[in-house]
């Protein structure tokens, strides 16, 4: 069975998830539809593509990903289909695949607009049921990329701006809050290779995290820590930085929101 | 694989959705269920009716929509069964399926009370489990609508008192807001054809949409406007007059409620 | 198709539950996973244990549930599957299969050690992913129990500390709220066995139960009766006591929270 996600912001309490499976399941009905995520916030390109990143390696190679986090729908921005790692990606062209592309390993792009793939009339508002759903389900079923539409370049698509981590002069890391979990844990972007840099700098030194004014010596190997109620930090399932209370949350712990800045430095 | 939709207002935090699942997987292991939405406000056949219309022609014919919003349960309200369109529809004889039946097309109506397709005991509580589950996996597999109990008439089933819009002796199309969806559209119960009788009366004129004591001239073809936060009117996915604010919500910027007053005027 | 049930206390708002069932259908394309709920309060094993109990007997046998609720995750916690009447059961070994031993009907129960089965490298923040999903997945390819590791015998299981109902020397039934679902109704602990004990003593009188400070005379045998917005008393789905009310709900109109005490007595 061909394996087709679904990453949207369109909430689970409308029609409109269903109506996209639906429709994929009117054209292939042997799709396995598997939800990412619907809760991403209305409109948050930047978040859709953290959570896509994080989860597409998972899937089996031949896993068509869709991501329909999509304010421009219904104006000219392009639909974009890309090729990486064996994995296909079907998406807006604003961002949504940004994080992706930096990775490398594109093999194929295209702009999809072969209207015979589509499902008519098209409107002006809800591509994920008119485009996005009929053209994944099509691509399940083996068409080529090429069928789709025109070859577009890597240096062609939108890109997000990106915050990046740095180590300043000192050798401390720079980073900040780029996600916030069910469980109140705060995911950075200070990913294990910058901490590994910084560490081969210093020869393995503690490290210590600051963030809201409070500062948790050292890295701690799992959530539940002796102390219950205490925070701590420890390189979290999206292999980065996470700031975490055992047992309770560090969103409330340290009221600290997304964007938030993180530093790391060595012990003194 | 035979498909069957759930519409209910059960949520997702509790067993009742999968309750339902593990019991239709039981009798029929190729099914392949699809939620529409478990979140309809608890008892609001209303919306529920809105979001089973909307959403069920997207499906493949053959598929069965089950409607579990039934704050009857366990009274003698009936189950029912129709088959419609080439899609079947089992739910309570509370008028969840009114506006179904509105549109025609109705090609036959049972009174599911065959208790051989039933789970037993049947509760007195969860017809979900005990009846629509079971029901609805047995029509999976082929038994015809006539085996699960004896025809009704469409007169014969309970109906929603559902407002209609309405063209006043002025000319203005009188309707309200039936539905806001998870990025604060306001759904309106306006559709296109009544729209399209007023723009034949008045030979295609420019449209003033008034809502919440304020106006908004024209319809857009689109969310994304040039304008970001201001509000805009279009005809949206269900093909009925939506308010919305292009990267907004116009249900905070309208303070707007399911219910309010939407008029449409011509412009002077 | 293998069914794999999950419930977790991940929510949906991130990539965790995709994630889980991208590793799942890599070993196992044929699975039909089915959500049981991920709205588990964070790390509250109890509820899980109350909803895996209430949940899985309707499913197929062979089914394969698995529950991560698992605030030990990382540390020396055991991972244990075990086998129930046709039914494979995976979670953490930290109470959250404690109601389910209480029934008895373990026929064999193993300690989940062999990383042959898991994915690598094993994480110490994200077991669902690295343990559960994996094994899961190949238990529904029909590799035998024993092959995950030693067995275990039921004694050494971590349970969970229940309050149970009990009959005091007048002959009231003493018990409590221990969930309240989506719609408001108070599920108690008080289940049928219980209060048929209770009518065998008393020749079948009339029962009260007391809540909140105050009283409910009888029970009723539905959710909808005449008096729309009154509070009534009943046997729910779980086969337990619930208090209701009639078209609104009981934890507003009692102001109930989980814990509260339920007293059930007899007419006088």
């Amino acid at each position: 069975m061909p394996v087709i996600t679904l990453l949207t912001d369109f909430g689970t309490e409308d029609e409109y998830v269903g109506v996209m499976k639906g429709v994929m399941l009117s054209i292939q009905p042997q799709a396995a539809i598997v939800d990412i995520t619907h809760q991403v916030p209305p409109h948050h390109i930047f978040q859709a593509a953290q959570i896509l990143t994080a989860a597409y390696p998972y899937f089996p190679a031949g896993t068509i990903h869709v991501a329909v986090v999509d304010p421009g729908v219904g104006t000219t921005r392009r639909v974009i289909a890309l090729q990486k790692a064996g994995h296909l990606f079907l998406a807006p062209d604003n961002g949504v695949l940004s994080i992706l592309l930096e990775k490398g390993g594109i093999t194929s792009i295209v702009g999809v607009e072969n209207e015979a793939f589509f499902l008519k009339p098209v409107s002006r508002t809800f591509h994920g049921r008119d485009i996005f759903a009929p053209v994944a389900a099509h691509l399940s079923k083996g068409i080529p990329l090429q069928r789709l539409g025109p070859e577009i370049r890597v240096d062609q698509l939108v890109r997000l701006e990106i915050a990046r981590p740095y180590i300043s002069d000192r050798g401390d890391i720079h980073g900040s809050i780029v996600a916030i979990d069910r469980f109140g844990n705060l995911i950075t972007d200070i990913d294990i290779r910058i901490l590994n840099r910084m560490a081969d700098r210093f020869n393995h030194p503690r490290v210590i995290v600051h963030v809201s004014g409070q500062s948790i010596s050292g890295l701690s190997n799992g959530y539940d820590t002796e102390d219950k109620g205490s925070p701590l930090a420890l390189i979290g399932s999206r292999d980065c930085l996470e700031i975490a209370v055992s047992r309770g949350s560090a969103k409330i712990y340290f009221q600290a929101a997304v964007g938030d800045k993180v530093r790391v430095s060595v012990s003194e």
